[in-house]
């Protein structure tokens, strides 16, 4: 157990902001002793919605900033010009050391951007990852990286990989994570150019549960821990993986409403169909960490709800707790 | 309409072979007059399964083929070594013009290696895509390319987004097709190197109707009819496509068996389920056209059942009926 854990939230970010975010750090103070989080926003708004809820003052604090940076800026300009908005001011405290962690629903560029020039990367981390974790058949798997790094390098496959390893054995608590290497077969021969001059450098890691490749078609089953991409392929897979959940599940609800008898035979199955589809919910297992920054910082869904920004904060205790980025170091030998 | 349509199949290839291939063909010249079905494996194996049928004989040819090309065989190497493969045998029957079109349930590597090598390109096309069409919610999308050209070249790309407007418009009827760039974000700004450098080469395209990038996201709701990426992207996104799909639909199952007023509600259900969820089954469309050779290669799932083979031999008609070759030379000025 450490001391109080000091989370800074990005109170005016994301679809539901901030009724939603507010009421998220109220519901992760009440739920756990030792976390502070700091609103960063327009106070008068915060206020406003803090009102509404009875809950421990002093874990609560608020932060004033004035600007928030929109969904659509470009995110380089934005946190250069805006300095006062929610995202940057938030970032300051933890590279300031006043907080652990950033937790933000906003411009998830932004997000990305800031963490880099704002908190920076640990010394040694080549590029700095963005890991969402998406529900699987088996449990949970860490896609690392679908952030910015579009042209990854072997080298910064390699360090995913640790780092990813870190995350999910110390702050998912799985032993020993099955890390693999997102391709389009599983012989050692296939893949891209990229793919395959990571292959060998990951099968000489001695520090890693190194599987081999690993089909898109297989991450959904619970396939690997830890699967290791670059952010463009890891983009690509995720979106699909929201979409195809999205689409399948509409049509789904289209098919129970068409008659009288379908609508009956829905109210019989729903209560099983939903509890069997929440553990495919992506937002209740909190955001997506930025891997490998000198603090951390958590993107979760721009339509985050009161659960996954509580789910997210209390991301950041483990995340301390376990003591992860001193893992990550270890892992990446830093 | 023009004179028969002489199509090669793959007796042997595929986990249902030879009696869905035997049957898949039966059934195609049963429906379509105007096609002759060569079926090309081991001669008792296929006229076992033949005489189980009555249907108009001067349709269906044999064309003895002595080896197989297993699933697992590195494929260049098998179309080199194995003369006498269903494969090898059959795509010699459209190299040699006696067969327009050749579809196969087989080893995909095989198939694209062996129609490259032994059927070639048309004179001037860079790189052959495999182009799978996938279902939406508005209809179906083809997705150039899924095969073996991970490391493309933004002029392959432009090629692509070309071949595949003619297939669409031509074999699948959609007028103007909208073509869009696989992306990780639809500002033109986004993307990895080859994204961006393929982005003004599109858009300065007069002859296709590109409507510039697509996230993954949007592809099941059916956000474009034409959508470009490198074999690597395009397979990433093929297989999360199915592995979403086959998980969820498992899970959804488990949920209506888990007591008896779910199994209730779930036959309640079931008829309207089943029609809306076909629209989704990829099997239904026929298989994947590899575009740009001199004559048809349809490579269809390894698990194909008779009605896709079937719909692979009519989609063959079509291409043939439609010159969609001639259209695609047209489209790339060759």
């Amino acid at each position: 157990m450490v001391n109080t854990v000091n989370v800074a939230l990005d109170a005016m970010g994301g679809d539901n902001a901030p009724k939603e975010t507010v009421k998220g750090a109220v519901d992760a103070v009440r739920d756990q002793k030792n976390v502070c989080v700091h609103l960063v926003g327009r106070r008068e708004a915060i206020e406003a919605e803090l009102s509404k809820y009875d809950y421990p003052k002093e874990s609560i604090l608020i932060t004033e900033a004035s600007e928030i940076i929109e969904m659509g800026e470009p995110p380089v300009m934005a946190i250069r010009k805006k300095r006062d908005s929610s995202i940057v001011v938030a970032l300051n405290l933890v590279k300031d050391g006043k907080c652990d962690a950033f937790v933000s629903a906003g411009s998830t560029g932004a997000v990305l951007a800031g963490g880099q020039l704002l908190v920076g990367r640990i010394k040694g981390v080549e590029r700095a990852p963005l890991a969402p974790l998406i529900p699987t058949a088996e449990g949970v798997s860490l896609l690392v990286d679908c952030g910015a790094n579009v042209d990854a390098r072997p080298s910064h496959l390699v360090q995913f990989a640790k780092m990813g390893s870190a995350y999910m054995k110390y702050a998912m608590g799985i032993d020993n994570p099955r890390v693999a290497l997102l391709n389009i077969g599983t012989e050692e021969e296939k893949g891209n150019a990229l793919v395959k001059e990571t292959y060998p450098l990951l099968t000489a890691c001695t520090d890693i549960n190194f599987t081999g490749s690993i089909e898109a078609r297989d991450i959904p089953q619970g396939g690997a821990d830890v699967i290791v991409c670059d952010a463009f392929a890891g983009n690509v897979a995720l979106k699909m993986y929201e979409g195809v959940g999205k689409v399948l599940l509409e049509k789904m609800k289209e098919a129970m409403m068409t008659s009288l008898k379908t609508k009956l035979g829905a109210m019989l199955i729903k209560d099983s169909l939903k509890s069997t589809l929440k553990k495919f919910d992506a937002h209740q297992y909190g955001g997506a960490p930025l891997l490998g920054l000198k603090g951390l910082v958590v993107k979760t869904h721009g339509s985050a709800k009161a659960g996954e920004v509580r789910n997210s904060i209390i991301q950041c205790i483990t995340f301390k707790e376990q003591d992860v980025n001193g893992k990550i170091k270890e892992y990446l030998d830093l």
